[in-house]
């Protein structure tokens, strides 16, 4: 029993947490005594303890000196909602942390791992480090660049088409790719996508199960971009409205009756400039998005969406369900991204391909430029 | 040591003819006693000795009484350019003959097998069938459609896009995956090109190793569909043309001169009539190959030959190769197909994704329908 070993339990607890602790990463912790795990415990819902303590309150206190801590990422040493959790170690007794990698966060960034070690506690760093910080890819994402990760998701045909040219696009994907959906979309902290696809799908971009039931305690921000307020009382976004959760962006020059509506209904209505072409610049959504601590987009649609946020260079992963079906003429996945050469063609990091029932799965990602993330 | 084992290695051998028996079907044979391979031959070019006499004539005459022959097609029994098999097969005194399946060819289907039978020699049918009979997928498939097996290749990007607004093509796909379309061109009948295509990449649709040399022996009949002989005579297909092996089909309007020039620049000028849209239908170009002894023709492009060729309903396989990159505005890989529904899309059958270096590769099988397959 290695430390990758007891850091991959870690993680598995970790993820119990995922869609529940937002905007605070998910983290896990096992406390080991001579090889053997005595607790565990996990960060379970924001604004609860911290999984550190969950692990530590549950374990005889009378072992925890010859215990190891082990933890995905760096203790805090902050009051935040909670107090430290670096003081309640130290106070433990404990001789041995191991840490999967330290925290990004301004206010920690280092000083948990160094307040541990200036009180005598050996601190192992680094283990399993690139698989810690892909379980909290968009809190590190966010810590570093100062926006959301944005990940765009398509369901197209083997020809790129999205949608026929009567709109109907239900459903291009096979069951399964829709069950992985649901799963993405439970990892999210936000849904956003523009007022075309409301109109043409009337989706409700909740997180459900294989049985079509809602997933509890999984609900995604819902963002719907309408300059205009176009969007109908009457959609089962607007009918389903969570004062909390649904937010349509207008423009400046939107109807104010309908904003009231909107608002009346439940919806969140935030007002965004519009550039000369009627539309949001995908940064300024990005930015709005950021400072209502969301770190982590998924955009469902449409074409001109997922257009507008390739072109502003604010894509960070790409996720394409390929049905394996010709339509011909239909609505392409993607309008003009002003690409005029086979060497300027939007490449990929990291790219995987899966199956997905008869349907692939594409996951690329794009690397993020400094200068295009700053704000 | 059973049939299986055998008929395995005669696939390997049968192979190792294709694209150079055409119009023949590809056939291997080996000679066991007693467990043990004494002798093999392959069908090795159109017009040679076929298999069975190839693995005949290797052996010691004295064992063959003692020897089971092993073949992937029956025998034939019928004078072609050579001999019919079953009556060396008969001479050699072997006793026990095992076939992979049955010659679909009129003038064989089941009287080979019968005669061997009625010679007394115990005849073993149907041993890794579906195998033998995927091996000369296109003999079969034309000696039950009277017509060639079409197989559509193209080289996309993942929003389906085959060439810039500027036309520029090259390249999409990878090199791995140039490499398998390579080996794909090595086992076709002929290569068929719309016109566009032409003047837009130049191509050479020869068939090369991965070192870029042209590969001996493998030489498909390459094919332009060319209503008004665009085609400049400087073009890599008129430069390097072999009278054998290149056609141009013309509609009847074509410039007399310019059919001249290309006749005498040793290509083959096929006539066929046009339709109202100025477009050749696909059926009659199928049938004209048909007549010409083709088998199997590759459709490498563009966009307008596919799709017409997938609204006719001629499109017997799917071959897309798609390469993990974003055009956004460019040309769409297939046209107008007159689907209006979601329930309308083409759907394929044996389904395959394979990863091809960075690009995935998809290859699905339409099913034939007996209707349009008629003359």
């Amino acid at each position: 029993m290695d430390n990758a070993y007891f850091m991959k339990r870690v993680l598995l607890l970790a993820r119990r947490g995922i869609g529940k602790v937002h905007p605070n990463p998910a983290v896990g912790c096992v406390l080991v005594r001579r090889g053997k795990i005595i607790s565990e415990g996990f960060h379970e819902r924001y604004g609860g303890p911290h999984a550190e303590i969950n692990a530590l309150v549950k374990a005889d206190p009378a072992l925890l000196p010859e215990c190891t801590l082990y933890v995905n990422l760096e203790p805090c040493s902050h009051y935040g909602k909670t107090p430290p959790c670096t003081e309640a170690i130290i106070r433990s007794g404990i001789r041995n942390v191991v840490v999967g990698c330290t925290d990004p966060n301004p206010v920690v960034n280092g000083r948990g791992i160094r307040k541990l070690r200036n009180s005598g506690i050996s601190v192992t760093e680094g283990v399993l480090e690139p698989e810690c910080r892909s379980l909290n890819e968009s809190f590190f994402h966010f810590m570093k660049h100062g926006r959301p990760f944005v990940t765009l998701k398509a369901a197209q045909t083997l020809d790129g088409c999205v949608a026929t040219t009567g709109g109907e696009s239900r459903w291009i994907s096979g069951s399964g790719s829709r069950a992985w959906v649901h799963r993405l979309r439970a990892e999210q902290d936000a849904i956003l996508v523009g007022i075309c696809t409301v109109l043409r799908d009337d989706p409700e971009l909740t997180v459900r199960d294989r049985a079509g039931k809602r997933r509890p305690g999984f609900a995604p921000i819902r963002i719907v971009l309408d300059p205009r307020l176009r969007i109908p009382l009457t959609s089962r976004l607007v009918r389903a409205a969570d004062p909390e959760r649904t937010v349509v962006i207008a423009g400046p020059g939107a109807q104010a009756e309908k904003r009231l509506r909107l608002i009346n209904a439940g919806v969140q209505v935030w007002t965004l400039k519009t550039g000369p072409d009627g539309r949001f610049r995908f940064g300024s959504i990005l930015n709005r998005c950021a400072g209502k601590g969301i770190l982590s987009i998924l955009v469902e649609g449409g074409p001109d969406t997922w257009t507008s946020a390739l072109s502003a260079g604010f894509a960070d992963r790409w996720i394409g369900f390929i049905s394996p079906r010709l339509m011909g003429e239909g609505i392409p996945v993607l309008g003009d991204l002003g690409i005029t050469g086979l060497k300027k063609l939007i490449r990929f990091e990291r790219c995987a391909w899966r199956r997905s029932g008869e349907d692939i799965l594409f996951i690329g990602e794009r690397p993020c430029s400094p200068v295009l993330s700053k704000k």
